[in-house]
């Protein structure tokens, strides 16, 4: 006779902890797919669900009216429909990362932030131009710096690269420097002398990046103030949908107006 | 000799409780896919698949004849294949976990709905204006209103978290306010002083939202009189087959005689 | 000591029951994959294969030139190309479906038929009418009930919910009732009352439904006569070759020439 | 005790011959994935893997071209990008098979294969007419069966159904019969009587036909003479390269200088 | 009693060498499924993630704007669009390769620019030709060979079929070969005899080649310094980030101001 040693390094130990979930995922029927259900019951993952699909329907949405609005426009909402695209690939992830681990996808959404955070950055540029605003490089860059400092020391307290509060607080320095410059700063004062469609539009803007960022802190105080990863990721959740699909369609809103 | 313990707990127990559904997925050839077949004779699943390959169907449908209508009805037919695009991502899950627990996907309708249902309201508001009529924001916001109670007691009602006929009850109060807001109220009186194209559509929709909508509550009702999950799924089924894909026909066949 | 007792109903028992097929599929190298390779010389798997590639290009066909042919032909271009692609999305199962079980998929064909024969109905009158021709509603719901008795029969049929053969002699039914509307009812008449062109276009459709579809009663009748599943399902794949991209070609051809 | 038989026949023996593949494609971490990758230095499947991108990035090329040129340029434009997308697929498919089993995927080849090479004898007419020449019916079924008879024997002495020599003498016959008609029947003759810019597009053709499809035979012999099924494959990727992407880039360049 | 004897060389050996990666993989509840997550830290793998989404963006960016520009910049912008769409592809599987083995998926790195490099060159002279410049074939052969060079010996050498500073010397001449040429050559030449704007992009894009190409001997160097695979790898992405995403930004933004 010769019996198998399967020793615990040899194999997956599949091991269902949470049988419901294991219900779900494998069924009554005992097969294997690349749909990760979710579980009943787990908000976070519905909010991460419904992100990810309005990201995909905003996505075509931008896109689709993109083509017809006036040139100047166009530009303007296609770089709204790639912030949405590049979210939507990575909502699609930390959507079945969050169903499998139930824990917080950290890496992928400052990469998703450092790739959209700039491009809104530049939506900014692009509207204020699209409406004959007129604003210095120097503008750009301070605009720019700031974003890198605000993501960059972020990450580095939630990855615990950096003690929490610190990496807090000198990531809320960089989100100071972007909202002076746009409320006193070039930018600001090249919007202050814009048409009236303009000024309205740029305060719209503004208070996205004052109101709808500060989503995103309150978010990773609440962590610490026993929120959780659940609270955490629910606020983030809410804080992308507001920043990125809200802020596309204030765009296509004054895109449309002034195509009328 | 040394033999390897694997406990229960330690593997997948992949149990193929129906024989039927075993032989189809796995074949007889036992090999893993990423289809999840339907069993011979699992009507529920023939609904789900149906409405899900129709949902695929209109989508390319309302885009692509978006794209040639008169500009106030392009946004129409948009928002309509944005409706059966977001549905049809969610009766590809809603299909497969179908297929394989052979129960009801409350979460996935309930959060379709979260997101289509109020599109549809913005349908209406989009389609009075492009045919001219003045509502207000108030009256928006009472739809509004009215779905999201329509749409959050009929979850807990389904999922258990409140008693299922209170929550029945609830839901239904909502739905009131939707069909008194269009039939006597601000919307309704807006469509009356249209020309006679919007008011023989504004009835239209509104026999969507009175008589389609009225499959949703039958569902409800017919699970606890017996009709058990089976029941259930295949009037939901219908009941979005009518409430989103005729209901974007006829905006269709709106925009079509008007772009004539 | 303490060993595992793994019952044949705990695992899945993977037994590669066709040698051939178990090495292209899981390979020399043993690994798992999501694409089903054909078995070397399945020819039935082979006209499933070629029938969904056809499909695909089909689809991509239509809509591409459906944007360039006068207004009236567009929408009827739009049909074929969802006529096709929701055959494709079909065909795509049922040649996997055919690998793995080496059966015929009797569900997914009904479905599909479910879909797009009432498509290529609603074809015909789209066809018409672009041509100019005035067929009533009653010639309509006629083709439309003729198509549903035809398909119901011949499911009820073919999955033994009923005699095979009066199945098939009620299926019949379903079809001569199409037949005679097309040829000696209304529609038939109003398009003999038509220009030149409808009426060749006309014919060559009445010879689609006349002789395409007569394919089809050969494959259900030759089943039973000894061609065994093989003969069945090579037939039915001809026909819907036929009866939904030759079909739609007729059309293309139609719309050219009138774009002109 | 009760110790679980697994019967060789019970289980997937998943015998890692290849070590360097296995772990490439469970890597260090032991995870299952539906990517297949290369195995290093594995230059067939480097050659399969060139071209299926390269099929990929040619379909959207002519499909994006044929947006712009003339409209009897357009079609032409579209059936070269169907060349691509239908090869695309299969290439998708041959290189998994050609990474998993090692060996000459026949079946998909000679499916393709019946797909693209009468769509290529189409693309000849189209472009004849496009160009104003004036072929009858009866060139177009010379080269039809030519190309019939090409692909059946050739498949039938390649898949051992047929002697191998026996096979490839009847295939050239069908080769024969399309080079006599392209350089000296109908074909040859009307081309011959058309405008300068169109000998030059029907001479460019005729040497894709004449020299480009010569490559299949090289490696069919080639095969024999030691070449072994590498050799085969390189060969027949490349014959697939230039008769596909090549001679869609020769219809493109000649659209593009008529539509200047 | 008959108990079953697994060798080591009969089941696939799962051993999860780097738990944290497993427990990702697998997650807390062992379910399989088609998404490489990530490990946490693992900064090669965000570097290959980012500029896979990247590739992906940046092709929706050129394809939409292509549609757009002037007629003779829509060529060079699809052509930028095609080699970040072929980049995208090859960056999904070097991705995921490198997340599954942690090594340098060299393969697919040489294989990707054999096919972007010569579409960067073929841009070249697309764009000289866009403004007006007049280039021979001479110079196209040079940089084609040029890059050839390069190429191969580079492949030779990290691939180990070569020794590593040979192929590294040789892979220099041939880059040497293309500045020479876009410099004091031939197309230079063509260049500096072509009005303003077309100097200043030609020099921007001689830039590109000098000093964006550079980084790759810069990482080739980097690896046998003891900068590792890891260092080599986030130089290469950084590089291809430069050389096909920012080159065809530069390539838009001259679109864009030529069609203004």
């Amino acid at each position: 006779m010769n019996t198998v040693v399967l020793e615990s390094s040899q194999y997956v130990p599949l091991r269902p902890k949470r049988l419901g979930f294991y219900k779900q995922t494998f069924g009554k029927r005992g097969c294997i797919m690349d749909k990760m259900f979710l579980a009943q019951g787990d908000m976070v993952g519905v909010s991460f669900w419904l992100v990810s699909i309005a990201m995909v329907a905003s996505t075509v949405f931008f896109l689709y009216e993109g083509l017809r609005v006036k040139p100047q426009w166009r530009l303007s909402l296609l770089v709204a429909g790639l912030v949405t695209l590049v979210a939507g690939v990575h909502y699609d992830y930390m959507r079945d990362f969050w169903v499998v681990n139930q824990s917080t996808p950290i890496d992928y959404r400052y990469i998703d932030w450092l790739i959209t955070v700039p491009l809104l950055m530049i939506e900014f540029f692009i509207i204020l131009r699209a409406v004959g605003g007129a604003v210095g490089a120097g503008s750009f860059m301070r605009l720019l710096v700031g974003t890198l400092v605000m993501l960059v020391f972020g990450y580095a307290g939630e990855a615990g690269l950096m003690d929490y509060w610190v990496g807090f607080g000198l990531g809320m320095i960089g989100w100071a420097v972007i909202i002076y410059e746009i409320y006193g700063g070039e930018a600001g004062k090249a919007a202050a002398a814009s048409s009236e469609s303009v000024q309205s539009a740029f305060n719209a803007m503004r208070w996205i990046v004052l109101v709808g960022w500060a989503i995103y802190p309150i978010g990773y105080v609440a962590l610490s103030m026993g929120g959780g990863e659940n609270g955490l990721n629910i606020i983030y959740n809410l804080a992308d949908f507001v920043n990125k699909i809200l802020f596309g369609l204030i765009i296509w809103n004054l895109a449309v107006k002034d195509s009328g």
